[in-house]
């Protein structure tokens, strides 16, 4: 009832954002950009989320998890500046992509337009309800959000803030928040065919399977990344160092960060104990100086933790990588013209590199501006989602009296 | 079982045939598209045929649906044909979209790759088993055919034609066909996340809403075509009876035919007494010469009726489709420049005429060659889908040992 409820506000919401300008989409992201600056708001969001913060506490959640769900004045202006960036983005509604005229006169032209209603389920960041929401604003999409319910009073004061901020720039219900956390309404969200044309889970691997299993609406996956790294026979093992150790530790929780070591056999006597050395501790090395199991290449860590295959050649690691890689990003360290071709060639996944670390893989390092999220399916969208990638296309035909 | 062995196979082919070349892919279209000229080829396909008509027959089944389900030697040899086309088109898989140099140096070029493994569940017509399995390996993809029971003969004689004629060129597990029909395989076929990276429904509105209710795996729907023209009050209305013909009569079994009429109230006692003069009871014009109900505005006749409502004005005939159409295709016939740019800019379907016939949506009209189908959702692809439509996308980025 609910997700009724929220679906048809949506669809009157959207057959408005769709025709917006980018004036008028960009007036309503001000609004929302300088109400972030407002003190009383600041204070509403940070009250709000100090009740999470002790709800988070009594249950006992980690001091990790505690972290990502905390806001702080600095946090919420860092989340302002953020939409200030999302605003200096280019409007991708109303590209032409593409047009020709037929021969029989008929002129076609394939536009840019955005997708409708997209709906959004995401954990514990509340800084992922602003983001999230600019983000289909500024592409003319209106969105239903569904944060986790350990960040349920944040995200219910963020979204407030941002519908009375734009209220006056467009209808308001152009950003929604299911208040209700609870499985029945998010299984729900899911089913609503009639209202969502979009679903993108941003969370971890368990979100995204239960989503994937259970959604009937067109969904996205994004963020499931067990991602390789490969030191050829050929490599320059400095240069390996260096890559293998920011692809790990630099961030070792987000999804382009590496899972898998594979080490071809002549260099693996040199380059393994280097790397233990160079770690020195700080890094689990399974199979190397900690247990593997056949479980382990399959698993993506998000943490301190690498497992090592020492291969016979290339195939093998471009054969394992086809075997456990959720085909989000992997690496070849070689100084080899062929190794670097092959590897490239026949590697599936959505960035495959040569000589550079894995944390690349995303909308800001990939020149996009701002990400959605990182899409590891094949459809729509693969790699960084960018404005572009939350648009569709429509086709409009021009003629004089035309018929077939 | 059978999904899961067939899966394994066409995983396997999929490997081989993603990094194919242009060369090797045209080879096996050209093996093919002999073997469908080959005398004893031919005889196989139409005794396998005569089976399926035979059955269909003594099932009772309509002389319309027999007819789509029978094979004549013109027929194959048109199929030959159409395979002749899409050897002629340009290989989508290679493509550089978009590319450039990081301000670190990092070289980003974002290219054109197969998708992977397609399934395609279709119904009774046996020429999509050539269609459709040829556009996939054009495009590097492999495919696994799901076909109507009533055309399983029929369907396994040209598999076997076709695989026997790419053994030579490719591993023929690139095409494979499911040849158990029933329930339980075909929804299988629907789940096997493992295996299939799209699935595409090719039918009626049955069959498109069983996939999308029970498909685990990404589906894109296709061909559900609930299409409107509008008879403007600025209508020039000789050429509003044409178009309204063409898009209602040329051929009413298609999507991109018209199931409903909206005219302006101004033009209603003029047009509508001319076109069912013009139809000559040809058409039943439900709402002027027959009783309408409500469910007539949501229904997809595929047939020679058509639902009349007469309008108030462009905002009600906009409103009208936002709320029955599939997306699909909506045209308006109207002398003025206002009320047309209003009508392209509103309307949200896949292809928005002015003054021109619905019935050009569609591959070949548009330029894109071949078609798979007709995608009536918003992601990945939206109206004619050609061989780019078949395609997703791989970053691949280069680097001399860069790191965040």
């Amino acid at each position: 009832m609910l997700i009724t409820e929220l679906g048809k506000k949506a669809k009157i919401a959207e057959r408005e954002i769709r025709i917006a300008t980018s004036i008028q989409k960009n007036s309503a992201l001000e609004a929302i950009k300088y109400a972030l600056l407002d003190s009383k708001n600041i204070e509403q969001i940070l009250t709000a989320n100090k009740l999470d913060l002790d709800n988070a506490e009594q249950n006992g959640i980690s001091e990790v998890m505690q972290d990502r769900l905390r806001l702080t004045e600095d946090r919420i202006k860092n989340i302002s500046k953020a939409v200030e960036e999302v605003i200096a983005l280019p409007d991708p509604i109303g590209e032409i992509i593409d047009g020709n005229v037929r021969p029989n006169g008929l002129r076609i032209t394939k536009t840019r337009v955005p997708i409708g209603v997209i709906g959004i389920i995401f954990e514990s960041r509340p800084n992922v309800t602003v983001d999230a929401a600019v983000l289909c604003l500024k592409s003319g999409n209106a969105v239903i959000l569904r944060g986790g319910k350990e960040a349920i009073n944040s995200n219910i004061a963020l979204a407030e803030v941002m519908r009375n901020a734009i209220a006056e720039h467009i209808n308001q219900d152009v950003i929604q928040l299911v208040t209700d956390t609870s499985r029945e309404v998010s299984r729900e969200l899911m089913q609503a065919r009639e209202y969502l044309d979009l679903l993108i889970p941003r969370g971890g691997a368990g979100l995204i399977k239960t989503v994937c299993e259970n959604a009937k609406v067109p969904v996205i996956e994004t963020g499931s990344g067990n991602c390789h790294a490969y030191v050829d026979e050929f490599a320059d093992l400095n240069i390996a160092l260096n890559i293998v150790d920011n692809a790990k530790t630099q961030r070792p929780s987000v999804c382009n960060s590496i899972e898998t070591l594979l080490v071809h056999k002549t260099v693996a006597d040199e380059f393994l104990p280097k790397l233990a050395e160079f770690w020195n501790g700080k890094v689990q090395l399974r199979g190397y100086n900690a247990p593997v199991s056949e479980e382990d290449f399959y698993t993506e860590y998000n943490d301190l933790i690498i497992t090592i295959k020492i291969v016979e050649n290339i195939d093998e690691a471009i054969a394992h990588i086809e075997k456990y890689s959720t085909k989000h990003s992997e690496t070849i360290i070689t100084k080899d013209y062929k190794n670097a071709e092959k590897f490239q060639k026949q590697i599936d996944s959505s960035a495959v590199y040569v000589n550079a670390s894995t944390r690349f893989t995303d909308g800001g390092e990939f020149g996009l501006g701002a990400e959605i999220g990182i899409s590891t399916q094949k459809l729509h969208a693969r790699g960084p989602m960018g404005l572009r990638e939350l648009t569709t296309i429509k086709y409009l035909i021009n003629g004089d009296g035309q018929v077939r």
